[in-house]
């Protein structure tokens, strides 16, 4: 069966039709949840989760013992209230933390699906976890909220069902992944296939792991997250440990022995393959395309309140392709707020410190909920 | 000697001691030249090349037998007018056109230096090429010119030798790496190190070439070398050569295929060990550090006429960063002209076909030349 220790799972057992073609049946999906479910289950929030992120949103993650992902945006009294809000996030499949995914076992050859596991969707990854609203018994959210990937499953998942949930908050996001987000992408899928351990995907069968391509992969798209004014206040040309250059190829500048260490810590806690399907799954994603090449029609079933948020910094998924999506949204008369937060923090500031950020969210939900 | 055939090579036999402490002698020099020099020597250019080019500006390059990397600016009646101007580019030393370098042989093992190659910086580079001003009698140069890597020479042969040109062209480049920039040369550098077949630099002793980490180093460079707007009007979503998307990790998009294949020609040309050693270089950077972090006192003592060229897509070095190099010189009421071209093109512009800038490039010289 394939569930984790520790990890809450969810069997589902209705078989799901991919984009691919293929149909998966009885597969876990991992979640976690944080506060209560009232008695009318009125406050229920989806969160989704970002490319390495996974369903321990807040509090200590148990597995890597550190603390969960967005954890200045969701706890008591915080942007998203666990005193007020039932938060639900699961594990998108494809992953690496309890949902099905490359790492499992199949069941025809004994050994991890490896590459023989379907390329999912953005489509797929929703599709998955919508079946948490029935074993909640939740007819209808209070709302679905995401940052980056979280935020195009957010997209997806209004679009997808366009009556369950009542608000929708995209982060940071994009409705369609440009050439640069595909070329970055593709960068780290080359940096891990091109590993002498990846081996095809088989590694896990040889007890071994591609982690020197994984650790280069994350570091590439760790510089995508931070802006390069961030970067050069932080790191600059700061030499790390040592009062002048050394005049080889250890890391002579922080900002080269950060990098590294990203790399180093990635390794530990995420799957090779895991990064490969889910890096597709955002390639792939073309909310537009689906609607034939006219977004608005998305959103057209659905009268769910819409926040959008940008960060000034982010050149991953800049302010103009966030406000695509409100553009679309106002074609159609939908309810849409935006706000374009001030950050020199680039991608990252919506998992980091950003008060401006932080109080807009909480602003919305909770003026929200009382209405 | 490791004197390649077909390689016009200056043997330099005057000690140069390098900024490591290391002292290198009777080192090669490979160059080649285009136009004629005149009777007085007053008309010749030094050409730098950037972090992968070479000495063959433009014309048939006879190694790889692909034209120039410079043969939109320079040949007859082009900017660089070969018809008017003797224009001499050297390989850069670490490089692999040539010049010594790290797949050079080491008298003392009889294998290829590897990493016992001393670490250069951008100041030895242009020590090593001023001989080349004693070898073709030039007392002052006409110009020198460079972009990207090669305006970074520019700005310290004027510091270096404030006497030995009369014009400058610093084009899309910086007076010091930024933390960016630090950060994507380091991601190239440990994408090579983490191929298995880097053998700790010691890889042509054993017949091979980590080509996919190499390959990987020249996919991540490349990006950076275009604006996301420049890949989205040329690529985006467009896909390679099929109808639909094949659920696999094919390369689906034409940018995926673009990428690979730009990889895979550049591990047929360049040296894995000369990219550690000329990104090494590039970090090291730092004019202003040079002149305890006053960057005008670089050029306090020339009274060449400079011309610094920025384009306005260009993340890598941007415009700001290129005035910065105006703004120093200005501060000293040096002779200064600039101008921010209009581009799409990225970095990379500099190398293509820019009508503005090739235009602007052809009369700053034209008319310096008469002057």
């Amino acid at each position: 069966m394939n569930v984790k220790e520790n990890i809450k799972t969810l069997i589902v057992d209705k078989p799901l039709k991919l984009d691919c073609g293929q149909t998966i049946n009885e597969f876990p999906l991992a979640y976690e949840t944080y506060g209560s479910l009232n008695k009318d289950k009125s406050n229920a929030i989806l969160v989704f989760h970002a490319l390495t992120g996974d369903q321990f949103v807040t509090g200590k993650n148990p597995i890597t013992n550190k603390d969960g992902w967005w954890s200045y945006a969701v706890g008591p009294n915080k942007s998203i209230d666990t005193n007020k809000y039932f938060i639900i996030c699961a594990n998108v499949i494809g992953g690496c933390m309890g949902s099905f995914g490359p790492s499992h076992k199949n069941p025809k050859t004994n050994k991890s699906y490896g590459t023989d596991f379907p390329v999912i969707t953005i489509n797929d990854i929703v599709n998955a976890q919508v079946n948490l609203l029935d074993h909640f018994g939740i007819k209808k959210l209070f709302s679905v909220v995401g940052g980056s990937m979280g935020g195009m499953q957010v997209l997806q998942f209004v679009s997808n069902f366009p009556d369950k949930t009542k608000t929708a908050v995209p982060i940071a996001c994009t409705a369609s992944h440009s050439a640069q987000n595909i070329a970055f992408n593709e960068l780290g899928r080359q940096a891990i296939t091109a590993d002498h351990n990846w081996s095809k995907g088989e590694y896990s069968s040889n007890n071994t792991i591609p982690d020197k391509g994984l650790a280069v992969a994350r570091m590439a798209a760790h510089i995508t997250y931070l802006s390069k004014k961030g970067l050069q206040e932080k790191f600059g040309r700061k030499l790390q440990e040592r009062d002048d250059l050394k005049f080889g190829f250890d890391a002579d500048f922080q900002i080269e022995s950060y990098l590294r260490y990203q790399g180093s810590v990635f390794v530990d806690r995420f799957d090779a393959n895991s990064y490969l399907y889910i890096t597709r799954a955002m390639d792939y994603f073309d909310l537009a395309k689906q609607f034939k090449g006219n977004l608005s029609n998305a959103f057209i079933k659905t009268n769910a309140k819409f926040f959008v948020i940008s960060f000034t910094s982010d050149w991953l998924y800049p302010t103009q392709e966030n406000k695509d999506i409100v553009i679309a949204l106002n074609a159609i008369g939908a309810n849409v707020g935006f706000v374009e937060i001030e950050s020199d923090k680039g991608h990252d500031s919506f998992l980091l410190d950003v008060p401006d950020f932080l109080s807009a969210l909480k602003n919305f939900l909770d003026q929200s909920y009382k209405e």
